[in-house]
């Protein structure tokens, strides 16, 4: 594959403002199997409202889960060095190592979940720019973080997880939820990987100074990315349009996927309409960006790791949800008496 | 296994008084080492509680999930008779059937989740007695469907999903819990599988008549159950009760089957602590229900199924706690920087 249409930024931008929707004919034909299997109608809740919403985007009426690939993108920040995280820079590096060796917490998860972990690992050892000084990125290298993005989703994946790592990236998806949506910093920043008080107030301050250096800049999706972002946000928003042009379902995880996704509304409202976000993230512009998103999240379990934990997670829900709709009997079938 | 703990009302009652509790020492060993897995301390939020509860319970610092056991416990009520369900009583009977044909939302969830199924139906052709004129039960039925519940547990369970079947027994579990926890029946009844408003009026009169005759007459957690129970009801408080001699952590599904364990509050108010509650159901009571048992509900999906579907789903949770807990490198072993 060559991802010609995201060669350029321009390329990529129309790529954004041509997608292709769900197919409503097959999400019309598995509501109405769920409306005959044997329960009362609705009382699997969301559980029938994500299988129905499957099938419209998977074209079929009994969605598959056989090929579930979770991708961790990597990326380093300049941001770092301005002390807005409580860990080191080389954490990131350490984690990627982890993530190989098959100790951190998503590659359990993924197990668990039955998804097929990818680790994408990028430039780790040429961080971003300080994006208070100047763009996080030249415009070449936001277009090769898209790129690998995009690159990264295997020929046969039916659902795609999306997650991150990336010391400091906090600070860049709060800048650039700040770009996408207004508000004030406060409202986007939060505590990250623990942070204290004072950490919190830098941070704010960081992101601040960086959106009114930028904003005149911030015309687009890509320039917000670029000014602002980070090569592993970058590459999930690659990999959210990439998906949806292979029409793959996507499972967002916390406040950065998120974040990293709905820079693509900046252009196009319709652009997550194939994601689920996954979980309610303890990061508290988490809240205030899924209502910006206008989504409902699957889970709330307090949880704030990133690494697609949440997603994960949140798979098996989708899982569970596929299996009553695929296997159960209808009242027929099943000779069960229906409602009165 | 003889259960001559569960053969009197006494023998029940004493059984209950005397509880073993959570082993502190391994839940203690289980928080220092999530303390040092890598990850910031706390990121995975309800994750890392579940793992150190389920640590406490099964006395192991690394919990195991190897033997699931999800047992459905049906059984039929003369109440149905007043026309509370919007399904006719001949379903319970029906559903059983599509239970061990493969066919119920429960076989896939449990499938999906990794856990053993048993159906157990209780004396589906003898209903219990109507409870707005006499108790649902006698003294030896509700001893029997105590025992059943007590005997449903396989000798190597360590986790066990407990759900129920039985037309008319929202209206039953209503009963149970407004005799548990006092109010009105206005706040514990709702549409079950779905009634219409005329339904629910008819219901909450039926509820209101029935603990008006019994309430007198209930000075126990036996004496409610017996009473205004019913026998899947009684199985559900039997395997509870035994689960807890046994140290086996226990998921109760949604309205009923909390009201069914919940009922063993009125004698030992430590009865649940080897319990989690899987999710919020929309039955309106289960809300207050679950303030009443002060627990936190895992998953909240809009589902009101019962057939422990979801315990089913909520028991996908306990195993990604579990699998991260248990499969994840320390800083130390990964060579992972801790925070700064």
């Amino acid at each position: 594959m060559t991802f010609t249409n995201m060669n350029s930024k321009d390329g990529f931008e129309n790529h954004l403002k041509t997608l292709p929707n769900s197919d409503k004919g097959f999400s019309e034909l598995a509501t109405a199997r769920q409306d005959i299997l044997t329960k009362p109608q609705g009382s699997l809740g969301r559980l029938e409202e994500i299988a129905i919403w499957m099938a419209g985007w998977q074209h079929q009426v009994k969605p598959s889960t056989d090929n579930c690939q979770c991708i961790v993108f990597a990326g380093n920040h300049g941001i770092a060095a301005q002390g807005v995280s409580a860990f080191p820079p080389e954490v990131t590096v350490q984690m990627v190592e982890n993530f190989k060796q098959g100790g951190a917490a998503i590659n359990h998860l993924t197990e668990a979940a039955g998804a097929a972990l990818s680790v994408v690992p990028l430039a780790l050892d040429r961080p971003t720019n300080d994006f208070t000084l100047t763009a996080a990125m030249s415009e070449d290298e936001c277009l090769l973080a898209l790129q690998a993005g995009a690159k990264a989703i295997h020929k046969d994946t039916n659902i795609l997880l999306l997650g991150e790592m990336g010391i400091a990236n906090t600070t860049s998806a709060a800048a650039v939820a700040l770009s996408t949506f207004g508000g004030n910093a406060q409202e986007w920043v939060g505590y990250g990987t623990g942070i204290d008080e004072e950490g919190l107030k830098l941070k704010q301050q960081v992101v601040t100074k960086a959106v009114e250096l930028h904003v005149q800049n911030q015309n687009s999706s890509f320039d917000i990315l670029k000014t602002v972002g980070g090569r592993e946000l970058a590459a999930i928003a690659g990999a959210v349009l990439e998906a949806r042009h292979r029409s793959i379902p996507v499972i967002l995880d916390g406040f950065i996927s998120t974040a990293a996704a709905a820079v693509l509304l900046k252009d196009n409202p319709a652009a997550l309409d194939h994601t689920l976000v996954s979980h309610l993230s303890v990061e508290p512009g988490h809240k205030k960006l899924i209502d910006a998103v206008n989504k409902k999240p699957i889970l709330n379990l307090g949880m704030r790791l990133g690494e697609a934990s949440g997603a994960a997670v949140a798979l098996m829900i989708v899982k569970a949800a596929i299996a009553a709709h695929n296997g159960m009997a209808t009242f027929d079938q099943a000779g069960v008496s229906a409602n009165e």
